[in-house]
């Protein structure tokens, strides 16, 4: 995992619109005049080039074979905007793409909706496009089409960024939490809260001795390693915003089975333990970018952990619990006094604007 | 076309989360929680009833057959979010249907990400929804995926909606700026300039003796007439953000043609004419949104203009100039005191968040 969002291949690249005639985003930027194709024409046309979007049609038009897609929405209003390990448009698009994941789909194509406060640098906005190509870039997948809006300065918070995408779920695969069935093992593909606690640290001004990442990055290639090797995946969910606690009593409630989970088998950073101390924070309810969880039939669960370890998203991997009979819709955990407790839905925000 | 956004059918539903509890947004409403959930699974789901949406998974999962599908986005962050003829709900749903219209699509699907200020009145909110609702169901479509995030007081204006669609495009159809053609007859299905001069006139406090109201509406099913009637329809246009002048000139540089028309043939209300004078605004470059412009071969074009005409959103349709052979790139106008202009593209922002 790097920590920085902007790769060496794509550090350097100027920005194609002079910074020193247009040093900041004006609301003639989203007017729909010339100002706003020449962002369009400019800054993204060229970076996302592909044969859809450079058609710069109200909307793009694709070809799709029959077959069952995934379609996902996600808005991004992550402050910082930019924090150890990712900024907002890396997470957009990986993100977008850990939805359509999931699902069981193939990732192929993103919208952008962009919503810019009047005054955001240029530059800024420069950087954010180069981080959404090279994270759609690794992904293979295409941002087809797209909108800009400004609004007046003070009326929203820098930089909103919505994608939605669009993925193509292969044969074979179903992927639904109300499939999730006793004796599923539930695996966990690495240590959790990174991504909640970077931002935290980040927006507290706090500094660690090991200084945090966010664990922020694009599931899909892990995902169809884990699909290729068994066809008995029943539930995917990267445990965003709420963490793997709300995850778990998602799937638990839709499924309306019990599940059970042991504390000590969760990885968590040493770095993230100690914030969550000092921030009063439990890691189960802090995010995620780049984990997931996989409820897997007990048969293929040594063989899915196996694939799982040999790819450096899931190097981490390991079974955290399984879905049982007893306590149907509940999450129960082990703790790692001894003690067994429900794992319950927070009842309050915890941490606002993490994603 | 009605006066007002909500319509009675959908008047007087109470909203299903109580108001004297919870009366407006807190940062826990999309903090991926209890109150995160309520809002969903009350405010949302039962309204936007589908199979899709009823699953809640990360993204939708939907069948498709062999062909093509549009995909497009938009934000909406117009402002006033309630204005004479509309609101912001309903505007985000028919905008994107009608993105997806002008790519000859029938759309199908979409999704709705909202970006909410904390102390956003509940009951505003529900109404936003039910006019979503509306208007998705009069065009048939489905709101199958979605996302809700809530940024702190002073850090977004009220409310902001992305919605993305999906729509199939029929065999034999194909729209598309570079098919326009030397010959082509450009048909406007109707007087301009309305939605632009609805939302300053709101914003201003401007009150006229004959009040404006904001032509938003969806146009998937005048489209579909459209192309029923004929094959010859080579590029279809709404003129949204940047107005009628903006679309043609797009059209004229895409397809590398000249396109001619008159003004005296461009049909615009006398209040708005009024409202344009006072505010210094000329209404070839105020939003609409709910009006198009076809450009279609001419021998076609004389049942596309009645088959127009016999639909509600078409009943003044008009054939407002051609695609000529001279000045290519460039529309050029025959303007109503004799003289000929070229229209040009906007150089500064006209009306900021107009939609």
């Amino acid at each position: 995992m790097e920590n920085n969002s902007t790769s060496d291949s794509y550090k350097g690249l100027a920005c194609p619109i002079p910074i020193s005639e247009y040093p900041t985003i004006t609301l003639a930027h989203g007017g729909g005049g010339k100002l706003s194709h020449q962002l369009i024409e400019k800054l993204f046309v060229p970076q996302f080039h592909n044969e859809y979007l450079n058609r710069l049609h109200d909307g793009a038009v694709i070809d799709v074979e029959h077959g069952r897609i995934a379609f996902s929405t996600d808005s991004y209003v992550v402050d910082p905007i930019i924090f150890p390990g990712g900024d907002i448009g890396k997470l957009a698009v990986t993100g977008t793409i850990n939805d359509l994941a999931m699902c069981g789909a193939r990732p192929l194509y993103l919208s952008v909706g962009l919503i810019i406060e009047e005054g955001f640098p240029m530059e800024e906005l420069w950087k954010i496009i180069l981080t959404m190509k090279r994270a759609a870039d690794e992904s293979g997948v295409r941002i087809i089409t797209g909108d800009t809006k400004v609004v007046d300065h003070g009326k929203a918070d820098k930089i909103f960024i919505n994608t939605s995408g669009i993925g193509i779920i292969p044969d074979g695969v179903n992927i639904d939490p109300q499939r999730a069935t006793v004796g599923d093992k539930i695996i966990l593909s690495g240590s959790i809260a990174e991504h909640g606690i970077a931002i935290m640290s980040q927006r507290e001004g706090l500094a660690f001795e090991t200084p945090v990442n966010s664990d922020c990055a694009a599931l899909d290639k892990l995902v169809h390693k884990m699909l290729d090797t068994s066809k008995e995946i029943h539930v995917l969910r990267d445990p965003t915003r709420g963490g793997l606690a709300s995850a778990l009593i998602e799937v638990a409630q839709k499924a309306n089975k019990g599940i059970w989970i042991e504390e000590t088998a969760i990885p968590v950073q040493e770095a993230v333990k100690g914030a969550c101390e000092l921030l009063g924070l439990d890691p189960l309810y802090v995010a995620n970018e780049g984990k997931l969880v996989a409820f897997v039939a007990q048969q293929d669960a040594a063989k899915v952990l196996s694939c799982m370890k040999s790819h450096p998203l899931g190097k981490n991997a390991v079974i955290i619990g399984e879905v049982v009979d007893d306590h149907p819709g509940f999450v129960v955990m082990q703790s790692s006094i001894g003690g067994k407790r429900i794992v319950d839905m927070l009842s309050g925000e915890q941490l606002p604007r993490i994603c």
